[in-house]
């Protein structure tokens, strides 16, 4: 374990950016944070708290906070990117000149850019960053940030990256496993919301724990089927970032796509659930986009088909779930 | 589908085998439950409920009951084996000169043979039944029994036998994939136990979501490789009878294993748990002989080991806790 002290900067202050932030604090590093908006940042420094994205949680007193990139960069040494993906090209973009080309990144935001339908490492290459590794995996914030026992995979191209970062943060109760299959990093971290609202529809149509576990273990193989289809490794699904983060999302009442499922299941329509959400669900979009890329690969996926039936063309949740149940007899590598 | 009614035995009076028998009747079989006391027969025939083992669920008028042995094989064209594996070797021995030995017979309990530690097909082939399959998944009794859609794997060396018994069952709530993985699928059934106590160790010491996901998803690497190296296919466990089970037994408050594992992460002795329940959870003996089978085979098996020195050894679950998470920073695959 690399053992000394490192500059870091989190570009994002949101809840995820904030609680790694705070557990890189606690390992010895020295931390700043970027939020964009100056006077937010003045709050959270004043409060010493994250009053938006992590009520509850003191801040180290030393964990350091600007509006300022150019003044976050100075003396850099490692860069965690924690903005959500609708925002993470503009962003990422405007950092790119303060800092090396070369520098190690760790990008902890899941899904895919919405304009081009790249994982968040393409972005980055894109962009001219040499040195990316993902982290992703069953992490609520808020229980890293109390210091809950959490285990997460950091993915690199180069294993002398994902070792760079697995160095850095405090093993006694944020235990990183590295892989360098990052594109099967990214892809468990993108695909798992779907399979997460199909959970939802059961849950709100007052099906039981059975349907719930063959809906999570049906709908792992489907995902790693495509994941298979788009390069990925298979083992990379059966590890944290994929089934891992499959269950937390599937299982927890916090999961806002699961949330939407579930309403869904009890019969209210997807206008009403939209219009009712600050934010949507990250799986209503990636439904459609999830099935299009099977379709292409000739991959079948029964559950992600459904979601996007009643999501995007009116089905109803029972008719879908009568339509999986309804399929051939099948073996179950089929 | 095999549409034709079958005349279909099931041996074992407990909730999973009236679950099935339900079921079976619902799609048109002859179905005749054998169970030991024909006292307690009287009493289900009478109140047309299981009250001991499967409470609220109105029986079929047409399910028939006995507690005659020689009566209940007459016409059997299929047998359900449900009885505990404790008793499972004598009662199928009883049995076995009623029967003809090619008679498709179908294992739906979970575990090893006390005495010899033989899986229940293997008991089955040593009594000389020549037709056996097994059933295994996500299943609680009562919510087959409520009709809620539930998918399990039926696996057999012949995949003809597998499919025979995918034919009988109502394909709208239980839906049967096959397999003719018939090792894999019942060591998935008897090592998931042992991850359960982890989990609920984990959950009675307060941890969180993301602690239990990260203890089922590296619970999980290590039932598989134990399983492979006792010459299972790897796939299986990342199938219902795998992960599938597996997150039911360590997410459900039904599970009494994960009870056990719950009692004695809030501090109570194993004496006191022992002493306290009529029935010993199966994984307080499986750790053992899972954690010594590992240890013939060479097989790492960290959170196994740690449940067994909770149990057997008197380690503090803190302690237990402690050391899965400071061990050597690895790879995923390791």
């Amino acid at each position: 374990m690399n053992k000394s002290a490192k500059n870091i900067l989190v570009i994002g202050d949101g809840g995820w950016g904030t609680a790694l932030a705070i557990t890189l604090c606690k390992a010895g590093h020295h931390v700043t944070v970027w939020g964009p908006f100056h006077d937010y940042i003045c709050e959270i420094q004043s409060k010493h708290e994250n009053l938006l994205y992590l009520p509850g949680v003191k801040l180290p007193p030393k964990l350091a906070w600007t509006s300022d990139a150019a003044d976050a960069c100075r003396n850099a040494e490692m860069v965690v990117a924690a903005v959500p993906t609708r925002f993470y090209r503009t962003v990422l973009k405007s950092f790119r000149p303060e800092l090396p080309a070369n520098i190690p990144i760790l990008s902890v935001a899941k899904g895919f850019d919405p304009e081009t339908r790249h994982r968040m490492s393409e972005v980055l290459a894109e962009l001219g960053f040499s040195s990316a590794a993902v982290l992703s995996g069953p992490s609520h914030a808020e229980e890293v940030a109390r210091e809950v026992p959490t285990a997460v995979t950091v993915a690199a191209l180069d294993p002398d990256i994902a070792k760079v970062f697995q160095g850095i943060f405090p093993q006694q109760f944020l235990r990183i496993y590295t892989s360098t299959d990052i594109r099967g990093v990214e892809l468990g971290g993108a695909l798992k919301n779907v399979i997460a609202i199909a959970v939802g529809v059961s849950d709100g149509l007052g099906f039981g724990d059975n349907t719930r576990a063959a809906l999570i273990t049906r709908g792992l193989v489907e995902v790693t089927r495509l994941g298979i289809a788009l390069g990925a490794a298979s083992e990379t699904f059966a590890g944290l970032s994929g089934l891992g983060d499959l269950i937390v999302t599937c299982t927890s009442r916090h999961s806002r796509n699961r949330a939407v499922g579930e309403r869904l299941g009890k019969g209210e329509s997807m206008k009403s659930i939209t219009d009712s959400m600050k934010q949507v669900a990250e799986g209503v979009c990636n439904c459609s986009l999830a099935a299009a890329l099977a379709r292409e690969h000739n991959v079948p996926v029964p559950i992600t088909d459904e979601v996007e039936a009643v999501i995007h063309r009116g089905k109803s949740p029972r008719d879908a779930v009568q339509s999986l149940l309804m399929r051939d007899p099948k073996s179950e590598r089929q």
